[in-house]
């Protein structure tokens, strides 16, 4: 494959680390499960997103910035315009993967309309700009001004790495350049109430080599957790504004804010060789996902900020658990992993990609959770499809939102994913994601090698490798083997190896044609909480593989409500088969009993009548499937019956 | 004592109805919980409010409004106006309770600067307020206008009670005359973000027998739920106008705007004999207690919106159970009380005052709770007492808000509380709270009757009723004996008789002397949580009589972290002790154990170490007393040491 600007479509470009990444000119997906979601992204959720823009004029705004027109004409929230350039990153990742022409058309379309509302010294915004300097930057905790400019300046890095310098990057060039004046070192001491040009700014100086972007990415960072920004209702901690970034030890405040932050800072520290700073966000890493992280690998347990909770305030019903946040949890542990080297981290953006990721979009990608709680209590409503919902949790999916980041979001993760499956270094080549994909890759040592990913997964536990182009001696193949997978077996030839979790490793001088293969036991099992998470105490969690699964309640027989429902935890869910309605997914099933419930003491109970002890097999499906098929009730977390 | 305009300081005075309140005039408390909470409040807080409004100059807007200075010398949020006419009403009430100069002069000053502001049409508001008619009521959905003319009618209606005509209540009938040109019949077809003006409404009506009033009421109530206002983010539930009043099953959106709706709904429905209406709140009521309410009786269990959340969805650490929603449904109760004569609405009235309304000033007076929830994972902070808190939620109390709803309401209720004590019908007189005090009161048939009640309660069982009063054959004192109170004992002369749930009552010719006695039994119990409230699944929580305990950090040794500890719930918690630094309230001691936690899937584990099963008894404290001395954590849920 094609490594136009020597860095084959990487998102993330680090100058150092345990290991080297591969782009989406090295890895292709294949027929399966990822790349299913990757063509829907391409050919529906990309254009929704735009024709969601469009209608409600967010597309439009930079022609009327560019035409000098009056704020009042203005729609949208003052953060639009990084909505469309979140979908300008997703189209220049779908134009360098497919070569598709719409795709290729749309970068340029949405790059000339942005590209006229700059303004000359290289201050782009269609909500502050264009009324003066006294206006710019008057509110940087809310306005979000550097927040959009870090998307515009990822979508410009997305299009030199697949592509090259265009006029996207060369506004994207002019945005940073008049960031650091105005933000340099001797500019305003000043930060945005929003991180994400800390990461854009350092990817910015990866990709163009110009150290100062570095530099101010460097500035933003060390300037953090200082009360820079004004006081804040929720605390100076919902933008992360409490502690500087290398004291912090846990992620907190608003969820998407802090990965965005944590993600440039692992940036930054391994730019400049800083491993104080790469510990801690290390460590703020692993406080944060032993004790404020979902089973599902959401993040973020309030509504109120969209924020963390403390530790162990892990609520399934109130779970916001943003979609972005998400997103943002892949950003920041892949940085981890390439630093790193360690396999926990590719497990972690496991879970989240297939039960929070894959979440978000319905089957038909027209819709999409914003939030991803594990419990919904009532059926959610419909909402109205021909406005943008000003809710963010309605339990069921919505086609757009008036705060619709989301779903762009969703888009260039997407378009970019076959990035996040594997890594190279010295040794050899690892698979850090299990999909079915192509892999043509040159080892630091500059040998070719090639393979082929074959596998069900995860529906079947089967992954099978072979090589298809090997030169010159022996390298290392090695597949991950996730923390789940107790029992696992390596094969190759007449070798049969039980493999730990971390990474199954063979070294060999591998020739085209070899074949190796990981069976990973994909039985049901049940999951128990973390004690000290009070909110599912006594309940358990079906897993299948890297999937949660869920009790939906249009599944089930009339008799099981969700809430007056215990499962016999003694046995293990069983497969039931897979289901048609829901694209050939294996569903599960298990032993269950209605509970008594109502309390004479109160005054209304629902129990009357109801015989106690029925017994009322449940249905599980995965998780990232609920919600498609009408209202519904929901729960992950499921009452053990005692034993 | 005098009953100078006929209603004796009654709160609320309904038409009709199963029971007539008796009002501050007729009952008196004496030393005790309630008159130690009473004095606190005419003391100290009533100036505390003052002072910061002061400061605040949110009673320097009315001076504003009446100069016509513009809007940008306002300070306060846009419905700051109503916390002075809450602070009216105490001192309204405080004025005739006590007689004190300073109260009367409190009264006379404010209601001379409030009724400056009043514009010649009657029209009263210092946000909107002279700048036009095309700016008042601009924004019905969050300007609070008439919710503001609610609490000055509320004040004014006190004022009748207590004294008669003045000022204050010419004030209130002219606004009162405005909002039913404006909004009548004949005008705008509106109603109000917040519910308050109907439940004013229709007091003021019954105060002045002006009928126009209930009649604005009246449509008010039924004008709601048809979507007359905007849209909220949150929903049309947000401020109830998804369904109509009496379509409704439960309550639900903010709690605050719920239940002073359907007070005010029930007051219309007692004066126009609208039966449907009144067993539609009822059954809201019923269906709100069982299902969304705290074991403590506070109500709201979503910071998002101050709102009720779901069924069940009652989450201990995140649990809003606004102060003002605690007032708000004691306001509610008293009204169906009054309607049915069903003893569970004073159960309910007595949990909310003892574990919400009580909880929410610290002992000295001088700073508050404005959510009330039953666990505190991490110590709370200490908010700087110089500036106004802008959360609503801290961990700790605070002298003010930048939202003060919460000290005013508290005043008002602690200044009226003794109108919400006792009650009399055709056969004699009812002891809604036990509570010590004196009564003297006129029966629908004119004997005059008087009791005198001693009692130590909550910390002792024992509540002595004196007939001080009485003339003139039969009649019946009815004592209400908590549903808690298995075991209760009425003992009059030689007889003793256990008396269940509900009411004691006895029947005889009274004479003065006669005493009676009902002990209660006040042995610590453990209370089970309904099997559907998932968030404290497992667990136990600690009571005694009306009182609900909680576990605090500061009274642990070092070895119990709240997080990590179970109790043993095979023995019932004990009395442990009266404790001095809180004012002599009982505390209690149970066994608990250490339990283990970690997980080594988990990459970060605080149980490293950590002798699993120490033992680590508890002391628990009542929860309206935690965090009196200083930050720590808190539950009142205790996970439950499997047996």
């Amino acid at each position: 494959m094609a490594d136009p600007v020597g860095t084959a479509g990487r998102p993330v470009v680090p100058g150092s680390g345990a290991l080297r990444p591969l782009g989406i000119h090295e890895v292709r997906l294949e027929p399966g499960f990822w790349a299913d979601r990757q063509r829907l992204g391409g050919e529906v959720i990309v254009d929704h997103c735009r024709a969601w823009m469009t209608r409600l004029a967010w597309v439009g705004n930079f022609r009327l910035a560019a035409e000098g027109r009056p704020l009042s004409d203005r729609r949208g929230r003052e953060f639009s315009d990084s909505e469309v350039y979140k979908l300008l990153e997703a189209l220049c990742w779908e134009a360098a993967r497919t070569g598709a022409a719409p795709a290729e058309r749309g970068v340029a379309e949405l790059t000339e309309l942005v590209a006229a509302a700059q303004e000359p010294d290289g201050y782009l915004n269609t909500c502050f700009g264009h009324q003066g300097p006294g206006v710019r930057y008057s509110d940087l905790e809310m306005g979000h001004e550097l927040y959009c400019y870090g998307h515009l300046i990822q979508a410009a890095v997305a299009r030199l790495r697949t592509h090259g310098e265009d006029e996207l990057v060369a506004v994207a060039r002019r945005a940073a350049d008049h960031v650091c004046r105005q933000f340099g070192p001797d500019g305003r001491n000043g930060i945005c109430g929003h991180p994400e040009i800390e990461t854009a700014l350092a990817e910015l100086s990866r990709a163009t080599g110009e150290e100062r972007y570095l530099e101010q990415a460097r500035l933003f960072v060390e300037r953090r957790g200082r009360g820079l920004l004004g006081d804040h209702e929720l605390g100076q901690a919902y933008f992360q504004d409490d502690v500087p970034v290398r004291a912090a030890r846990v992620l907190r405040g608003h969820a998407v804010r802090a990965l965005y932050l944590a993600s440039g800072a692992v940036d930054v520290a391994v730019e400049t060789g800083d491993d104080e700073l790469l510990e801690a966000v290390a460590e703020q890493w692993r406080n944060t996902v032993a004790a404020r992280t979902y089973l599902t690998g959401g993040m973020g347990s309030r509504h109120t900020g969209e924020s963390f909770g403390e530790d162990f305030e892990l609520p399934p019903d109130r779970a916001y658990a943003e979609t972005c946040a998400g997103v943002a949890s892949v950003m920041l542990a892949w940085r981890l992993l390439l630093a790193t080297g360690e396999s926990h981290y590719a497990d972690a953006i496991e879970r989240t990609l297939y039960n929070v990721v894959a979440a978000s979009p319905a089957m038909d990608g027209r819709s999409f959770f914003y939030a991803n709680p594990l419990q919904q209590r009532v059926p959610g409503y419909v909402v109205d499809s021909g406005a943008a919902s000003p809710h963010a949790a309605a339990g069921l999916r919505s086609p757009w939102f008036a705060v619709s980041c989301c779903p762009t979001n969703l888009s260039r993760m997407l378009a970019s994913l076959a990035g996040y499956v594997a890594t190279v270094d010295e040794g050899g080549l690892q698979l850090q994601q299990l999909a079915a994909c192509t892999v043509r890759a040159t080892l630091p040592d500059g040998r070719a090698v090639g393979l082929r990913v074959e596998t069900g997964y995860p529906w079947a536990g089967a992954v099978t490798v072979q090589v298809e182009e090997a030169t010159g001696g022996p390298w290392r193949i090695a597949l991950r083997v996730p923390a789940w997978a107790d029992g696992a077996v390596l094969a190759y030839g007449d070798l049969r190896r039980r493999v730990g979790p971390g990474y199954a490793v063979l070294e060999r001088d591998w020739r085209p044609g070899d074949e190796l293969r990981l069976d990973l036991p994909l039985a049901p099992r049940w999951t128990r909480p973390d004690p000290r998470v009070d909110a599912v105490r006594g309940c358990v969690a079906a897993e299948r593989g890297p999937l949660v699964y869920c009790a939906e309640s249009v599944d089930q027989g009339p008799a099981a409500r969700l809430d007056e429902v215990a499962v016999d935890a003694s046995v293990p869910p069983a497969d039931q088969g897979p289901d048609g309605g829901l694209g050939g997914a294996m569903t599960l099933r298990c032993a269950a009993r209605a509970i008594p419930v109502g309390d004479p003491g109160k005054p209304a109970s629902s129990s009357a009548g109801r015989a106690a002890d029925a017994a009322v097999p449940l249905t599980m499906v995965p998780y990232h499937l609920w919600g498609n098929r009408g209202p519904a009730s929901m729960r992950v977390w499921l009452p053990e019956l005692p034993n």
